[in-house]
């Protein structure tokens, strides 16, 4: 089967390692054996003016993941919101009062729905292509995310040469090597069975160092500077 | 100590990763350093015609847990159900209905409580040897777990020898390679310090292939073909 | 950022894994790259004789981890409680029943409030430094957390030369290993990011064997001897 799926993760942090805001959604074709991407695309977030709410992650993730999908042709689209795996096609307030999920959750899926309902609606009839809303259980959903690790990690590596230096941390138990010309990113939890990514980037001149985030446990900090 | 456990798991699959019914039940002996099994038993299920609602297994489980202990006289028995590491000798209905989990859960547990409870109490009178409910807290059920995994790839091998190929899942957060002669397991957790197992077996003339679930994070698929 | 933390753990273990007791409150010095401690300091319990009510743990932790600090001047505390990193100095009754925590939470809290609160009102107004609740989420509790695992192995080891053998249980998924002159302990979980400790002790003519805890998944137990 050929997926794809996008994920927003990778944050701007204070000296303090206080998160200011998110910086990269990354949408990735994924196909067997499904433990990296054979395509990806990003779209770069502004960190100091961001949404957390989290309806700007999710509507940004459903407009490139259908970008990139229009040119690859999957089988189904994978957003990375853990609703059941329901199609985003099918979001009418009746349905979305029927899942089990927080009034909040809730609040935040009309809002979204109003946009991705037709979105999903439209690609769907032009494609027969379902996006559904699958979540934590989907492995593209992760290696979008790993994607969207290794896409911050450009992110700094560009800020740090106009800035001097930089601070950001990655997604979920997750490590990025800087190499040369490119950059390597992995999952750190063996149970997922070894999903990993990498890209090209121009990474002269630059030193980095990546250690644990001290508030939050087993989430990765990258430091990046010019050197 | 000396413990019997005994697990069901491994699924057929079909090609878009759906479950179709479960595979094996197995019964371990383990033994200090409870890393693996010093014996196992293998009971297949026929996946075609499978009762998902979770009686068939725990059934399953029971009764060939009990088989094994007759022969190797463990201190104590454990089942795959978390009820508390409770006696299955003492579920009546108030006991039952007194534990802390999901009324469904109680549903269960009474039907099933028909045939367990008069089997661990004529094997309790009999031996002395308990039948305890402990489930996920239990390293010996890993470990029937992981051989559940190593049975589902030897059905596997037989299933292709016959029909070609085949697509099975394992269970969770666990991999096995087929090797000359024998099929080896392990767990991809490093938390549980290192459970594996090992059986022999015919892999004559069998391709396969391991690669993550893309539908369940953290579950691997291993496909066989006869070559 | 320089943390101090503190962490209990350890479990004199009966012949059939049972806990008796905890053994060691640790409290460590944490600097940047955040993954093992610069300094530690320890404070053996009886566990022969253990409130297991979760008070003496945290009233002992925090009294450790002043008594570190005073020396080491951090920039915060960190205590094992996960209580959304609230600062001690505040928990007064209506603060405390705010919290999102279980009512068994709150009490234990009360009671325990009256000792660390003012602790923690009176080293802030000297100092400047807080001590927050945070629990779970800190790197240097985990970190604390392994170090009361390797003292605990210390622990054993005099103990074993006393008495012949013991068994102990560690801190959840972390290992130790007794070499000549140091016991060195670390993390299983590799999504933490390579968390691990050392300390130096006189290992002579002492036996000793590392296995999981059959009745607690992903905790390993520790069996120590005289040679
Ligand atoms: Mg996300
Ligand atoms: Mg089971
Ligand atoms: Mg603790």
């Amino acid at each position: 089967m050929k997926f794809v799926a996008a994920d927003t993760g990778g944050a701007l942090l204070t000296e303090d390692y206080e998160p200011v805001g998110l910086i990269a959604t990354a949408a990735v074709l994924v196909e067997k054996p499904y433990r990296t991407a054979t395509l990806s695309a990003v779209r770069y977030a502004d960190p100091f003016n961001y949404d957390m709410s989290g309806r700007q992650a999710v509507r940004d993730e459903a407009f490139l993941a259908v970008e990139l999908a229009r040119e690859v042709k999957p089988d189904v689209i994978h957003l990375d919101s853990t609703i059941g795996g329901i199609e985003v096609r099918k979001l009418d307030e009746p349905t979305i009062d029927a899942l089990t999920i927080t009034d909040r959750g809730k609040e935040v899926w009309k809002d979204l729905a109003k946009d991705l309902q037709p979105l999903a609606k439209k690609f769907w009839e032009e494609t027969g292509i379902e996006i559904i809303a699958i979540g934590k259980w989907s492995v593209p959903v992760r290696i979008a995310e790993i994607y969207s690790g290794i896409y911050t990690a450009k992110w700094a590596i560009d800020y740090a040469r106009e800035n001097g230096k930089v601070m950001v941390g990655l997604p979920r138990y997750m490590k990025v090597e800087i190499k040369p010309g490119q950059i390597y990113g992995e999952s750190l939890d063996p149970r997922e069975g070894g999903l990993f990514g990498e890209i090209e980037a121009d990474t002269d001149g630059i030193g980095w160092e990546l250690y644990p985030n001290p508030l939050v446990r087993r989430y990765m900090v990258l430091e990046v500077w010019r050197e």
